[in-house]
């Protein structure tokens, strides 16, 4: 078995193939596995996206993505929860044990980023029993601080960690995306102490300069600042074996053919190692 | 004594202006001292802008900024250090016992984040004694971590706190800049342990969109999602008693009439308490 067995690209990296487009791609350049998002999925439907997988003989390594918990209208949070829920059922019937959070931002209308992390932590208490039941589990992921007011209130993997740590282990775990963590002075010990939680390894590189949408500024490994080898060795260390995502937001590599794409990702992918 | 009389206009926040000018408006708007950058008072000289500042009567809070330490050249690295014994001796003639660092981002051509680190502290420890003997103690800024690959590797408040802790207290301490810091959950569990460390205090906004030159979207205190009032409690609490600037990089601010920036600022800085 080598590094590549373990690659599984994430369709946010080629975001204009559809579910049998990305598969294909996948099945093409002998990439093993697939990280799947809800609207792809949605839109050819839950059941026919999983049947093109197993046909495909693919992998589902994760589901993208449930979380956006705070809210200040109880209505609002009602809705989230039930969506999170479907988001969960979901990921069972695709085959994947692994639902992606992004947690959510600020409030709306409040700075209390107390309030903001009490509602997180209230939301996945509800949702636990409904993750243990379907066999999925909710994978916490940090986000880059500069997402902290509109999307991610949680920053940092050592944070995750903390509040994935309140759970059942086989209900609540972290994902550990180096494009959000890599420059964390903690990331070592937070990841060694992150044994049993990581539910899922994603690899992108940050490049620079940041573009005007800063969720895309995202580069293939290689092209940016991380240095991938030792995050990889420490994830590896601390028992995490399942397939690692490269997910690349980037409206160049989006432009990109997707046959150009896969075959960067593929190339590239062992230089994480 | 209320929080005005502890407001300090950071000269940045009227980049426009020069030392005369951004003096002369301090003592206009009533606001009793000032933090200083190193390039405008080149420009006056040193022991000119010294002298219009004491005329004035004004306190000078900080001087913007050593730092820079990270570099793979040995020439580059010793000239660093030149420079950064060369803004000592400039603080102390300015009357100001603080020293900004903005350390470096990562080593020109390594992606080594450890190097850049201990390189910081190498070059730090070569500044404690001429710090010391100049009465001016090092403040080592933690950046937000969108800088950490080309300004600042120190990314949070606890990060430069452990740095500091290596150092004499009298000679290293740390910056807490809302702006770079505000989202960290580990926030004031580390102004807590900063007691006797912070050198300096300010204060100014996230606001969002980010601009297309990230460094350049701040605002001021209201504008935005930042929770000042329990940070400046936090701050207090760990003994510091300083005066606090607002430093507001934005190009907006400085197309501003400067009175009409100064005003603002006075009007907003006491909701930051």
């Amino acid at each position: 078995m080598t590094v590549l067995d373990r690659l599984s690209l994430n369709q946010a990296t080629v975001k204009r193939l559809g579910v049998p487009g990305a598969v294909d791609l996948c099945a093409r350049h002998g990439i093993a596995a697939i990280g799947l998002w809800r609207e792809p999925v949605a839109e050819l439907g839950v059941k026919e996206a999983a049947a093109v997988v197993r046909a495909a003989g693919l992998r589902v390594s994760s589901l993208c993505r449930g979380g956006f918990f705070t809210h200040a209208d109880p209505a609002a949070r009602t809705a989230a929860i039930a969506d999170n829920k479907a988001a969960i059922a979901e990921a069972a019937e695709l085959g994947t044990g692994a639902l992606v959070l992004v947690s959510g931002g600020l409030v709306p209308g409040s700075r209390d980023i107390g309030l903001a992390r009490r509602m997180i932590a209230d939301a996945i208490a509800e949702l636990v029993p409904v993750a243990q039941a379907h066999g999925v589990r909710l994978g916490i992921e940090a986000l880059h601080p500069m997402f902290a007011a509109d999307r991610c209130v949680i920053t940092r993997l050592g944070e995750a960690l903390d509040l994935a740590a309140g759970f059942p282990g086989d209900a609540v775990g972290v994902v550990a995306d180096t494009y959000h963590i890599w420059w964390d002075a903690a990331l070592a010990s937070d990841i060694a102490r992150a044994r049993g939680r990581i539910v899922s390894y994603q690899v992108c590189d940050w490049t620079l300069p940041l573009p005007a949408d800063p969720l895309l500024g995202r580069g293939h490994v290689g092209d940016g600042y991380i240095d991938f080898p030792p995050i990889s060795a420490a994830v590896a260390a601390a028992g995490y074996a399942g397939d690692i995502e490269v997910e690349i937001f980037n409206e160049t590599v989006w432009g990109a053919p997707p046959d150009e794409t896969a075959a960067t990702v593929t190339k590239r992918f062992p230089l994480a190692f």
